[in-house]
């Protein structure tokens, strides 16, 4: 069985190799390439790709599966080799189920789409990115429709960012989140509003940068086995546990999203810096899904640092850092200010209370789109209902209200949701981490991560993908994914701010 | 005929792509990439290099070669695809002459090398390389014994960086050149000498940057298509026309030399940048050999850099910009002072007088390790030796002498040749570009290089690798490889400077 194990390793080896060398193309491409680049770049990408799904399609892997399947008994369930091959498994069924003329096609349309979407959004011109989404609508209907039967048609769409999840898991979820969040926004603003004028002025952004390196170096990042850099959308991406880079950038509108941006990247980061290094070149070195991610950049981001503890540490070094624009500001009046409560036409600008109402309505329109109830072309309109029933607000223009999102341009359908996840796990993890540390407010208010860090470590990050990531929650907080420590959360923190 | 062209231009494609990601990937890694990503970054380059091997070698590639071989006569054997079909083959021959274990046991062997040579040089210890050197020596006579029969053992080394030069002619030009550049060194030093203290003080590195990047835009470097970095060793990299890249340092102890070396890199860079468009992904986007390339760097950094219309235009900038170190150091005097004569221990640090005989020096070697006429054991005695004899200096150490360069450790044996036959290319077309363009040094005295860089694109960068490069020197200057221009240009140079 062994010989066939390596034999497996080998090209799994030869993929993830190929895989990281697309990735540095990519990061390149965000970063520094300058614009002559383009078009031999996406050349260099597209070969890379074709090449890695060809020698992992191959029949060599298939056949090695197959022997390798008659022979599972013979290993430990749960041992790592198990755990891969049952990965490698689930990937390959997906990815030969997939004609390459279908993969090629996917590609160029949505090449195309996320140019057109892009100069739709800044035209605020729906109308002429509709035919492009609605062929990309069909394009992603027919790749459900490859792995027939199903429960739901968005079950194989959901599974590609989080396998193993069902639409209907998920849509329970919501169900019982939604009415508790819209709730708690409606009792927050029945309350005196705080004010956080004082996010929306300068920060120098040199000074930004060097205190988002302070915080996120006390957070743990290994500097050794990274770096940041900018670039128009903050990112995380790994070449291997060796080298997990972030990017952030500075936007004058606000502030000093920068350092929140950092945070969250360095809990993307942290998580891949994290896994077992037995794992290198093989599928499981990744993070299990992209919610269990999200999980770890949001608590960072948030939990962490949005929290009074942290800032109980940072706001002297903070307001000493920005004294023009926070000498007059105290710890409690900034506090506040950050965690400030407000409906917003922009999810990625949305605060912690209002974030996932986005997402549900995102994936309600999804959903609808893929059973086909719903037509593309009736996509503002009920967006715009939408919002207003949600969250109080109507988008005066497409461009800040449909139009706002990346997402369905580049045919990531099923993606959305994971955010919203995200956010329901980091606080089931948080509350295992609180039991498991009960003096973790005090460490943070001295500016001490590691245990925290070496709880996620341990119990989350060392484990890469070998657990999907139902199973992974199950293990860590002995629950399924539930949204209730999340309403918890929130109605204790935002109780505590707006005195509800 | 033109189905198998176009396939064969898939396969050339794909082999291209692979190619310019492990650029990617090589720029990365001595630019930003942090330590921790050695060892997975070995994996991926590797993987990549290997599978781009298979590719190109594969039975496929051979027997589309075969059968455009018979219907060769259809083309007009000027043609782009007659000489992408030659230089192909010419390739192909080469590299499915060199077994795969043979490949992968040299890979082997140099990485190890090279960190050994490093730690040998740091700590002046020959005896710790020497051990290194023999096993590589061996394997570069095994290397060149596949492609017996051979006018020389060395020949099959020289093609890899001079595609169909010999031995013999190499030999012949030198053998002319170095009793010339003796007796002009002498010349020189019987003279009184010049002084360029100015040269070893503090340059600021920010003020050098700015400054060479002024210089390179006026050369005509496209900064569309490029960008400029730091590493620690100064090198010009190409991923197609579009994105061709180079990078500088600053030496504290030799205080302008990065402008110098921006100038020489921008001028591979021009080449690369230069090419024709129509031969993006194929073997011909390249520049013809190692010499040609010099040819360009070296015109660039030597013939235009130090010349006098070029400082009679930059000087008084540079010198606003370095007041503290230039304010009392007139035009004349700072041009002697950046064309000083001096024999040097370090070929890097050599002026244009000298610099050839480090070359023919290590030339010399080469090829009697290769024939087997020395051994490697006796390389610091004979290196001294020559040195004096060439140059009039001994060095003190063999850090300083026969340690001091890289390339033996990277097995790169055949390479050093071409840096002075660049040189001698450079004034080969020098003259030509004189002769078309009369006014160029009032051109250069105003700072417009448009001229030069369009005779030069016309004329040398457009064709890529199309040629050979003695058939591009051929074609250009009428002429084979040849001596007596670069002796013409000495003589004057420093016939003026020195008042020989």
């Amino acid at each position: 069985m062994q010989p066939k194990i390596d034999q497996l390793k080998r090209i799994l080896n030869e993929v993830a190799d190929l895989s990281a060398a697309a990735s540095v193309l990519s990061w390149d491409q965000q970063t520094y390439m300058p614009e002559g680049g383009s078009e031999d770049r996406g050349d260099a990408l597209a070969t890379l790709s074709a090449l890695a799904h060809k020698r992992f399609t191959s029949e060599e892997t298939g056949r090695l599966l197959e022997d390798l399947a008659g022979q599972a008994d013979q290993l430990n369930p749960d041992s790592d080799d198990a755990r891969l091959i049952r990965v490698t498994r689930h990937n390959y069924d997906k990815d030969t189920r997939v004609p390459s003329e279908k993969v090629a096609e996917f590609a160029r349309v949505t090449t195309v789409a996320q140019g057109v979407w892009a100069r739709a959004r800044a035209e605020n011109n729906f109308a002429l990115f509709l035919p492009h989404l609605q062929k990309i609508i069909e394009l992603r209907r027919g790749y459900a429709s490859l792995f027939a039967p199903f429960d739901h048609v968005y079950d194989p769409l959901l599974d590609d960012y989080e396998p193993g999840l069902k639409t209907a898991d998920v849509q329970a979820i919501f169900n019982k989140l939604r009415p508790q969040q819209v709730a708690l926004i409606q009792a927050i603003q029945a309350k005196p509003q705080v004010n956080d004028d004082f996010m929306r002025k300068y920060f120098d952004e040199e000074k930004q940068w060097h205190f988002g390196v302070e915080v996120i170096t006390r957070f743990g990042y290994d500097w050794k086995r990274g770096r940041q850099d900018r670039s128009a959308h903050p990112f995380t991406i790994s070449f291997g546990t060796g080298d997990v880079r972030i990017t952030t950038r500075f936007d004058a509108d606000r502030g000093s999203s920068a350092l929140f941006s950092s945070m969250h990247e360095c809990g993307h980061a942290l998580y891949e810096q994290g896994v077992n290094p037995a794992y290198r070149r093989t599928p499981l070195t990744r993070g299990a899904s992209m919610a269990i991610h999200e999980s770890q950049s949001r608590l960072w981001e948030n939990l962490v640092g949005r929290s009074l503890p942290f800032w109980k540490y940072f706001y002297p070094k903070f307001q000493q850092s920005f004294p023009e624009v926070l000498g007059n500001v105290d710890l409690m009046d900034f506090y506040r200010g950050i965690n400030k409560v407000e409906p917003s036409l922009i999810r990625i600008q949305s605060d912690e209370a209002t974030y996932n109402l986005h997402i549900m309505l995102r994936m309600e329109l999804e959903i609808a789109m893929m059973e086909g109830s719903l037509e593309a072309k009736d996509l503002p309109e009920i967006w715009n209902a939408r919002m207003h029933d949600y969250l109080g607000i109507t988008p005066p223009n497409n461009k800040n209200g449909i139009l706002q999102d990346v997402h369905w341009s580049a045919g990531m359908f099923g993606y959305f949701p994971t955010y919203a996840l995200g956010n329901l796990v980091s606080v089931q993890f948080w509350e295992c981490i609180r039991r498991d540390l009960p003096d973790l407010d005090s460490q943070i208010e001295h500016g001490d991560f590691s245990a925290l860090l070496a709880w996620l470590r341990r119990n989350v990050h060392t484990h890469g993908s070998k657990f999907e990531p139902q199973e992974l929650v199950q293990r860590v907080t002995g629950s399924k994914i539930d949204p209730q420590p999340y309403m918890r959360y929130l109605q204790s923190k935002y109780g505590d701010i707006y005195h509800l």
